[in-house]
């Protein structure tokens, strides 16, 4: 199937899961090209990136984000270039990001896109690491976790998007760095390339002695972004006055029954302060962040690994392979060949 | 049983408990009367301050105090009278309260003692809503609440000595104030007494639907003292950005199994900040705090109730009744006949 001058291929929504998702909760359909009215600019979109918060737009119950309607094309944010421009200062060839939706081809307004420079990092990094990935490590960590040198940091889903440049900046705050990650092979990547001081399998039996043993110190932040299990695991560990910023609890999106968490009274314990947060509350601290993001890139203190699968009509699979965590780093779909 | 002049009587830490502390968990012993030294004060305790913290002390594991050694005189505040000073500034007759344990007759050095204005209030409100409790209170409530006026504030264990205060003061701040008790007559007290806005029944069949009704609004403070089932009927009602301050979990202390905590993951979903707190990390804000209170109780703001037991040797019983709910506002054993 291809995408011709005349049509564009998007990805609808077509059946609430129950559980985890599957393909069939998702259509590929074609429909005619977008023309672009005043104000409005055509972007081609070449990468798409799948997050787990997708999965919470997928669900009928209440959540922090709306949720999505049976129907409508998936949420997601893209990066690519302009091809015919309405707007002003927008002009074809320009590289944006923008939540345009797992499509070819969208169209956008000014507020929906954001101008991206590709001579200073590739253009998928703006999807990663320097983009709302970096900025949600970003904020969670400098904002509620609050680090301070010699701190110990621990850090969930370590070898993930969010997980991976959490660690880095952590590092770069001089404290002790421990990531938890599933399996060996991730772990390894969380110690080597992502710089970690250690790194510990959460889905080996030994899980629970082996975190106890990584963080000798105690934990004085935890970056978590899984929930479920592994928190209850790490809550007596904590330091007093230990902060957590919850990011995310990807270990329930899927739960059909949720997990309770039994130490919850650790929190109180320890005079714990827990955050909730998402990304789009603190909008004024962007820019700060993505400074802060593009001097660490520049310097060489953030690295990041994509896993990238090809084709849109591919991203339903990569969605539901990244929720079972079989990516490493930031999960894109790559929507245009040769991009 | 009697106290004389030759001899004091004390209750010691006997056993520890597994669950519900039962009566021989405790032992009453008679000692030599106490002889104060250089910089030493005799006290002849009227009242003694039972509560839940020290249901916490009575545990081998790791706590947010440090645990009481069994054959150790049980830890407990007092209010009652100097009978002999060796100390610069206090004198026999001058009423003080302090940390001084479960016994008749305590010596306490100056930084023991503090001494209380019985001209202004009662000497036992100064174990209750003037003193430890109240401040309690208003730490948990003002510092981590942060309540603004026409939010709802909800508290639990709302007819103790704790939650009672934490609402009037709420109220004072403009809030809609919802309690959560046990049975509808500690309701009826916290509404018409304790002047909140509403009372919900937890042990009622239909407490889940009450509690909602009760707060149409939404939540925006949960000033929790008892954790478990309560506070996860609670998290689905919750607003975004809503506040917990977390001041214990009194359902929990007995508890041989942890309640596991289901609705966890709506800490994330509304963006909420809980804070565990013990008052004795707060000593800066205590000046301040005693003050706003003295002066609601001054302007007839802040009613309070106690719960008297008389003598000590039935210390043991009222803070086993009172871990079981027994009680209505502060629970106190009053230890000389008479006082």
């Amino acid at each position: 199937m291809t995408t011709t001058a005349n049509s564009n291929r998007r990805i609808i929504y077509a059946k609430r899961p129950t559980g985890m998702p599957t393909v069939d909760c998702f259509q590929l359909v074609t429909v005619p090209m977008p023309q672009p009215g005043p104000g409005q600019a055509l972007v081609r979109n070449d990468y798409l990136s799948v997050d787990p918060y997708i999965r919470m737009r997928m669900e009928e119950k209440d959540s922090y984000t709306s949720v999505m309607k049976v129907g409508e094309t998936l949420v997601g944010r893209t990066v690519g270039q302009i091809v015919a421009s309405q707007i002003a200062g927008f002009e074809a060839g320009d590289w944006v990001v923008g939540r345009l939706g797992w499509q070819d081809y969208s169209v956008a307004e000014a507020a929906d896109l954001q101008k991206i420079d590709i001579d200073a990092a590739p253009a998928t990094a703006y999807l990663g690491s320097l983009g709302s990935t970096g900025i949600t490590a970003w904020v969670g960590l400098m904002e509620f976790g609050k680090p301070k040198p010699g701190e110990t940091v621990l850090v969930s889903a370590a070898s993930g998007a969010v997980g991976s440049v959490v660690g880095q900046l952590a590092r770069q705050q001089g404290c002790r760095v421990v990531g938890i990650a599933g399996g060996p092979a991730k772990c390894a990547v969380v110690r080597e390339e992502f710089n970690f001081d250690d790194c510990v399998d959460y889905k080996a039996d030994t899980f629970a002695a082996d975190l106890a043993r990584a963080v000798p110190q105690g934990v004085d932040v935890y970056f978590d972004n899984v929930g479920g299990p592994i928190l209850d695991a790490v809550l007596p560990l904590l330091n007093n006055f230990a902060r957590i910023p919850l990011c995310g609890l990807v270990s329930q999106y899927n739960a059909t029954e949720p997990y309770g968490i039994k130490n919850f009274r650790e929190l109180f314990n320890h005079r714990v302060t827990l955050r909730g947060f998402v990304l789009s509350d603190h909008k004024d601290l962007w820019p700060l962040a993505s400074k802060s993001l593009a001097q660490a890139y520049a310097a060489g203190q953030l690295k990041y690994r994509e896993s990238i699968t090809d084709g849109l009509e591919n991203a339903p699979r990569a969605f539901i392979d990244m929720l079972h965590g079989s990516n490493v780093g930031k999960q894109l779909v790559r929507l245009r060949a040769g991009a």
